[in-house]
Order: C-alpha cells, then structure tokens, then sequence
C-alpha cells in the first residue's frame, strides 16, 4: 500500500471529530454527502472576507478579483479532469441538474419520437426522471441495459440494445448502491459505433476514481462538489465542445448573452452560453479548494487504501448472520448494500443511530434497481478515506449484537410497559402527560431509541386484512398503517400499525396524544412541541426516511375533514 | 428618522473593514451583490462543522439536523415575505433560475401561438431572455410597456397592451438600473381583470422594502439571496399554490418524486417537486441567517436611513458639471445612475477603483433600457444601509475632481513619456522590458493607473474610417479597435484605439509586446506573466467589462492564423 495516513486526512475535518447522540461519530453516509476538510471551509469564508464581488461584470478591483478566483476554478476543474478546453467547464448546482440541461437542450432539440434513450436498471433518479420527461415531449422511448449478477451493467447485451435507433446512452459510471465499475469502454465504443451520445453520471466515481475524460472519450461527464468534499450548491457538467456548440441554452439571462434586444438577443461563447445569472461564486471557490486538497494526495494511494478497507469490511461483512448482499461479490468502492433476514432495514438503521453510527437505509434514489432486484430497500454504507478499521470494528459488533438480538431493546431494564397500556384503554385519559413523564428521566438518545423500540413491542398488529392501500401512509421508507373508527360522541379511535419495529414504538407515542380524542382536541394538541418536550423533534425531520410526520399530518387532516 | 446606527450595522461586515488598492473600500455596487455579515459566515462554518448531511433522505440524527435546519429555513423565508403556505417557497439557484422555470414550466405548458407576453423596456436580461426562448418554442408573442420619464412603467398605456390576448405579465418591482418602485398594483390588477399571470422579479426590491406578497396578489415573486446579505446560489420562487400544483415538474431526478419506475413515475408534492437534486443545504442555512440578520431591524429604520441617504447623495450630484441622470427625479432606493459628459464611463469607473471606489459602468444586464434610453451605457451607484454619509462625501469629491480634470492623469507628475513612444518607433526593439523598467518602481493600483492613463496620451488616434465593425473587438464594455498588416518579413504591425482613456493605455502596454513582432514571437510571449510583472493581472480579469483580454486573443488569433 502505498503511504497515506488516514487519521492526520481525517484531523482535517471538523465534524468528524464531534460526537453525535453521545458517541463519536461514525459516518458511513459519504454516498450521501461527503464531510468538508476546514481548507474549504476557510476558503469560503476568506473568500466572503476579502474579494466578494459579482464577477465577470463590473472593473473594480474586487470583481476583478472574484473573477479571476472563479475562472481559476474552471482551470482547477478542467486540469483536474484533463478536459481539452476549459470552455468545456460548465458550472451547474448538481449532478442532476447538468442531467437537466443536456436532456432539456441537446435532447428537446435533437430527439424525435422513435428514437431511442438507453439507460440502465441501476440508474439513480437523476439519471433517469429527466430522460423520461424528455421523452415524453419528444416521443423519444427509452431502453434499459440490463444488470451482471455482480451489479454492473451487462455488456453481452450491448449490441441488442444500443442499435442503429439510439441517439443516447446514459449511465452511471459507478451506481450509488452496487458500488462497481461499469464497463464504460465498451458502452462508449458501442455507442459511437451506432453514432449516438454517451452521458456519463460521475457522481459516485469522482471521489474515487482518477478521471481523463479525454481517454474516456464520453461525450458529457457529470458529478457534484458535495460529494467529493466540496460544498453544496456546486456541480460540473463536462460537455465535449463541438456538441455544447451546437446545443441551444438551457436558461437565459445575464452572463449568457452576448447581445440582449427585443429584436433578437445573441448569446454568449462557451461556457458563458450555459451560465445564466449570478452563479455560485463562493461555492465554486471553495469546491476548486476541495479539488487542490484531493490533489495533495496520490490518487492510488487513497485507492490502495480504500481497497483494504473495502477487503476487511468484506471479510467482517460476510460472517454476519442473515446478510443478504444485493449483488454477488465485492464492489469496487467502499460501499456495501444489503440487508439482513428478520430485520427491517429502518430499524437497523436508527438501532446504528443510535450508538452514533450514520448509514442510509431505503431506496437510495434508484428505485427500479430495487425493483430490478426485487427488493423494497436495503442498507447501505458508504466510506471515505477519512474512514478507519476501528470504525468498521464498530459497526461490525454493533450489527453483529443487533442481530443475535442482544440490540437495543433486549438488552435494555427498563420500567414495565404496563402502566402506559393499560392507561390506553382509558380513552380520553391523558396519556400524553404519562408520556412526557416517561421521558423525562430519559438521557440521551440511545436511551430514548430504546424506550421507544419497548412501547413498539406494546402496539397491538393490525390485522392483515385491514394492512392495505387504503390504510397505507405515503411517505414513508418503512410502510404504516393508520385506520380510525369516529364514535357517537365524535371521539376518534385510531389503530395504527407498521413493518418497522422503531416506528410502531413512535406510532404507540403519537396515538398517546391523538387516541380517543374529539377532532378539536386533536387539532388543538402542539405535537411539535409534545414531540420536542420528548426530546424527539430533532429524531423525527420532516424526512422522507421517517414516515412519523406523515402520520400526525394524516390523523390532523381526517379530525378536520368531519 | 428612526433609531438606526449604520456604523454598528457595518462593523458586521468584515469585508467593509478593508482596505484595496491601498485605499478603505467604499463600495457602491449593492446591486450586483451585497457584502455578507460574520453571522451568515458563520452560520456556513457551523452547519459544515456540526450538522453536515444530505437532507430529506437518511434517518441519522446529521441527516434530521441538516433537514430541520433545511425547512426551518423555508419557514423563515415563508413569514419573511408572508406566503400562505411554505408550500409556495421553492429554492433556487437564483433569480434567474426561478424565472427559467417559470417560463419552461408554466409557459411552455400554456402558451399557444399569438398568446401575448407583457414585459417593460427596463427588465433585466434574466426577465426578458426566458420569455424570449419560450415565445420562440410556443410562438407567443412579446410586447413591451414603454416608460415613463421618471423611469416607472408608464401605467397609462396599461389598458392597450395587457389586453385579452395577454397570458402572462412578468415586471421588475424595482429595476436594477432605474431604482424606482413600479406601480404593481395597477398592473397587477390589470393583469388579473384580463386573466394573465403575474411574475415579478423582486431581485433589487428585496433588500429595500418589506414585502408581504398576499397584500401585493402577485402570481410569482422572485428573489435572490446574495443582493440580500446572503450567500451565492442561493433563489427563492414564490408561486401560488394552485399555479404550482397545476405546473408540470421543471427538473427531473431525486426529491421531486414520489416513486419512479420505467414504467411511470410520479412525481412529489409541493415544494419538492421543483427541487430535484440535492439543494444547495449549508447555502440556504446561511441565507437563512440572513434573512434573521435583517429582520432584527426595523424595516423601516432602513428606509428612512436609505432615504436620508437618498437625499444627501441626490443633492450633492445634482451639483456635478456635466452630469446626465438617466431618468428625472430621485429614485426610491439608492441607486443612482448618470453619465459624465465628456467622460467615458469606463474611464470613470476605474479611476474610482484606483481610489478604492467600487461601482459599475456598462448596461447592467438591461440593454434594452439602454436602446430605449440611448445609451450605450452608464454609470451605477448602489448603496446599502452599511454605507455612509462620510463615505458619499468622498465619492463626490473623486468625481468632482475627475470632471475638473484633476483626475488621475493631470494631476499626477510622472516621467516623460517620450522615451517610450521614441522606442516604439524601432520595430524589433524590446519595447516589453522598458514597459516592465517603467512599472517597476511604481507603488499601488493608483500609481500604476495613472501611469495607464499617461500612456494612453500617448496611442495615436486610428482614423475614423478604420474604425469599424471589421477592426471592432466583441467583449468590450468600452469600444476597442484592432487593425494590423503583415510585412513581407513576416511581422505584424498593429494599430489600436478605444474610446476609453484607460483602455487607450493599456493598449499602449500591450503593443509594446506584440507589436512589430513575428507570428513566432507572438505566440511565444507569456503575456499573462507580462501583465502579473506589471502589477496589472488582477485588475485584467476575464471579464466582460473589460475588454483588454479579449484584445490580447484577437491578436493571438490573427498571428496564429497566417
């Protein structure tokens, strides 16, 4: 391996040496989001601090200066990915957005109907949505390359699928989920063979992967800052100059034209053409900081080093009982998809939570590979090289404890549940003040997250029959039921259910305050702030991971519709 | 006048604590961007350094941070301007942004051909450029409201252009150049007695007036964080709910949707569906900031306090020899533009820079104000509530002196400049190296200026006849010409002009590299290194206002094409 010191890369980033819920951080989540070493952070603020100006649009000094920091960025960028031009740079504010322009300008204005869009069943969202509302304007239909046992991209298919009628090939040089190396030479060749576009999602290969786009030799190459270290708000579209010359803008506005008048309006050259309006100056700035802080480092040597992490987690991974990886054999970035049999994805995820370990559990954005794959989500954690072999040690004995069923709640003496249910069955008792008092002695997350998986053991099942699409909440990562019966005296009686051992506790907690209540009682209950006293609020974000809201806003809405 | 201390107000603002050019900063360019308070800095750091995560997608207690932050952020801005719902608040990358998707989305869905688009002579490029791509794809039609003098939408042509055959009217609040408050009301209502939408662009408005968008019954309001205290790349649409709802999703991939499948997707309820991608989270959570930054102070304490400065700067112009205001009376922000007889705006403009002055000459991003006005450009001053009296005071005495002709050339006793131009008389010498011994003993930005505007005394005038569309360089906020032959020992004999001084001499600077000089000797000379030795680099940005570069590639290209 060659040398490269983890612990002195990872010194540089703040958050990492915080604790989360009491314990340090362990972030498994870079797939997500990567965390931002201070050097981007100071250039962002020095940036504010010393040049800030518009750029590209007045002769003062600070303009000059805020321009000339932005163009050296798309310097930055364009040696980083050893683009042929830097009129090859466009600045985006994402990955999916630079998805948006070439669908919406090179698309619109290329595509005919019968003509054909190839993408494949590991695409993220990004790289599919766009394509599908293009197609839909221009009648263009779209093809799926199908999957390899071990996740990537079936080249055997290649020449079935990408004909004479394909004028796109769109997919993802590593999918966010299976974490392997598609075999973008063959794509690429076999789509210029047939004089169509390729499009190459970068998102999750560019914090990996060394990138020449001029050996790749793809037409458009995407990716974002935030995931390679750099801020939000930020993202590269890499267009090969002849075709961004031919496309027509995306937006208009300042920067883009060369000319404006209601007679006509001339636009700019590249890359102007495409940068409509003020664009993310310091955002930028501080993202050409975060390319020069990965330059620091030997590209191998940050691979050599994810390798090992990615053999020991492997090793580790494998002696867990009931894991089911999504695809055969090991990805080729650190970032492991699976389930585990009995489990539900959502607790195991807050179980993690809990002891300060952040991972992503659900579809991860690419549902049709979920559906390709047949499953409803999985767990997925992600590495950076800031990422260590104690961390992994960590994880590995927490998922190994959770799986024996030494996790949270067993393991856990708490105060018997009795008192709490058999208040239930008092209905119009004030169940939440028990609740409060409940939590109040409680200290820390992890000691909540395992009230709450206890109360869940106190929830009755729905029955079978009654667990169906018209009782099923919208929203959530883990499915929920919400049924009610309204009585003569215009109390509501709610039964709720849900696959997720976590969410049944919160829905025993929810119900406390809704249960057996007038439709003014319930609008009249402050469930942010009884949530907030039960120090949940910051567990339950109006996320789409967590369906609880969805609930409360369910119960809200049938108590006012009578 | 209300209680409002703008010197405690600016002691907020690192960047106004320095000097440049070796000058304090005065700056007057608000319109284009305000500086930042150290709050909103830090609110950056603090998101990066405690919270950092993808939002609306794990169930990690970083990701339920980062997503309670994200939509709290959303509630600020939701009472900020008062919308119904925070339903109508979707994020963008800009002003600009939120216009394109307004025209594509709305637009594109519901204009036909002959359907009529009402825009005014004094918008922006960002709101008559989107309007113009989607009239050319539906075929409606653009017409224009005239002005009045004082620079107001002349609302007594309102009844004969929003007519029946008017679909949308999209309208600066303020414009950007003009400083004057529209009269919304009344075309808001004529919009509506004819059934069009109405879009607003409140990008200048925004950090002027309080805004209370159900009072004002506008469709859209738009607005921009970084003319408003905040970060870069960061927008606000505000749109009413049942326009949204009925709008078709702008940018496809993750967040907008609800599931996606090859075979159909369906897309998110609002405000997601218009925010696919990641968003720009730790940018928002600033301008968040921002936005409670600002509404600790009384609103109207900013008004009156803009007023006092209103008045004091408006008299004190009013006094200058030779000044053209671009419309008759004072604005109502202050944003003051004119043109000095006698005076390229360009000159101007950098001899305030050369005193530490920032403020912008050119179109402003709204050339058809300037064809309806003819002009080919002005000058802006734009002020915030951190700028002072003291500070106006400085600025007056610099342009009175600059209109007496005590300006930077003729007040400034330097060495002769006839050893140059006798050098340049010899074809072949190194005029370069004396350019370089010249500079060199110069201190500072305005000793190196004014050595610019001397040398420009010195460039012969090109006779008129060869200043021409074929000689005039594309880029220049200020006219450049180029012309040239070729001898028959190959070299390259050039002539130039500008009609601004200071670009007169700094074609002076760049002649002496490339003049009489071989297509070799062209090519081979480092005239970026040239310009770092001079001390010039920084203030030679990419920059369209300045359109040196632009020069330096013509003649690049001329040589190289032989």
């Amino acid at each position: 391996m060659s040398c490269f010191d983890p612990l002195k890369f990872r010194q540089q980033f703040p958050l990492l040496q915080k604790t989360v819920n009491e314990k340090p951080l362990i972030y498994f989540d870079n797939g997500a989001t990567t965390q931002k070493p201070q050097c981007v952070l100071d250039a962002y603020q020095d940036y504010y601090s010393s040049s800030n100006a518009n750029v590209h649009r007045a002769s003062h000094v600070l303009s000059a200066r805020a321009t000339r920091a932005f163009e050296e960025a798309r310097q930055v960028v364009k040696s980083f990915i050893n683009a042929a031009s830097s009129k090859e740079i466009i600045w985006t504010k994402g990955t999916t957005e630079g998805i948006n322009l070439i669908a919406a300008s090179w698309g619109e204005s290329q595509l005919k109907a019968g003509d054909e869009i190839v993408l494949s069943y590991s695409e993220h969202h990004a790289n599919i949505v766009p394509w599908q509302l293009v197609a839909e304007k221009t009648g263009a239909v779209i093809k799926i390359l199908p999957l390899c046992d071990n996740g990537t991209l079936d080249d055997s298919e290649l020449t079935g699928i990408i004909t004479a009628k394909t004028k796109v090939v769109a997919c993802a040089h590593i999918s966010n989920v299976i974490g392997r190396i598609n075999p973008l030479e063959k794509i690429i060749s076999r789509a210029k063979a047939v004089g169509a576009i390729t499009v190459v999602d970068g998102a999750q290969a560019i914090a990996h992967l060394p990138l020449d786009v001029q050996t790749l030799d793809c037409d458009f190459y995407l990716f974002s800052a935030h995931k390679m270290f750099g801020p939000t708000g930020v993202g590269v579209l890499y267009g090969r100059l002849a075709l961004l010359e031919q496309m027509p803008p995306y937006q208009g506005g300042g920067e883009m034209i060369q000319t404006v008048s209601f007679a006509g309006t001339r636009f700019n050259e590249l890359p102007f053409k495409f940068e409509a309006g003020t664009p993310n100056i310091a955002g930028i700035i501080a993202f050409a900081e975060a390319v020069r802080f990965l330059k620091q480092y030997q590209r191998q040597a940050f691979r050599d080093y994810e390798q090992a992490l990615i053999t020991y987690m492997m090793a580790k991974l494998e002696k867990i009982h009931g894991i089911r990886f999504i695809v055969a054999e090991a990805p080729d970035i650190p970032v492991f998809s699976f389930t585990l049999d009995g489990h539900h994805n959502h607790d195991i995820a807050t179980a993690l939570d809990s002891r300060g370990i952040a991972i992503r559990s659900g579809h991860h954005c690419a549902m049709p590979l979920m559906e390709f794959l047949k499953l409803s989500g999985c767990l997925r954690l992600s590495l950076a090289p800031y990422n260590t072999f104690a961390e992994i040690d960590a994880v590995i004995e927490v998922l190994t404890s959770l799986v024996r069923g030494e996790g949270a709640v067993d393991g856990y003496k708490s105060e018997p549940v009795g008192a709490l249910t058999e208040e239930k069955a008092e209905a119009g008792a004030d169940q939440s003040s028990a609740m409060l008092a409940r939590f109040a002695a409680l200290k820390g997350w992890d000691s909540r997250h395992r009230e709450i998986m206890l109360l869940g053991k106190t929830l009755g099942r729905m029955a079978k029959a009654e667990r169906n699409e018209q009782t099923l909440i919208a929203g959530c990562e883990s499915l929920a039921w919400l049924n009610y019966h309204r009585d003569d005296a215009g109390k509501y009686h709610f039964q709720a259910d849900s696959d997720a051992k976590v969410i049944r506790g919160l829905l025993v907690i929810v119900l406390a305050a809704f249960n057996h209540k007038t439709a003014l009682e319930i609008a009249g209950f402050d469930i942010q702030a009884y949530f907030e006293q039960l120090g949940l609020l910051q567990h339950l974000s109006p996320s789409r991971g967590n369906g609880v809201q969805a609930i409360v806003a369910k119960i809200k809405q049938l108590a006012s519709r009578n």
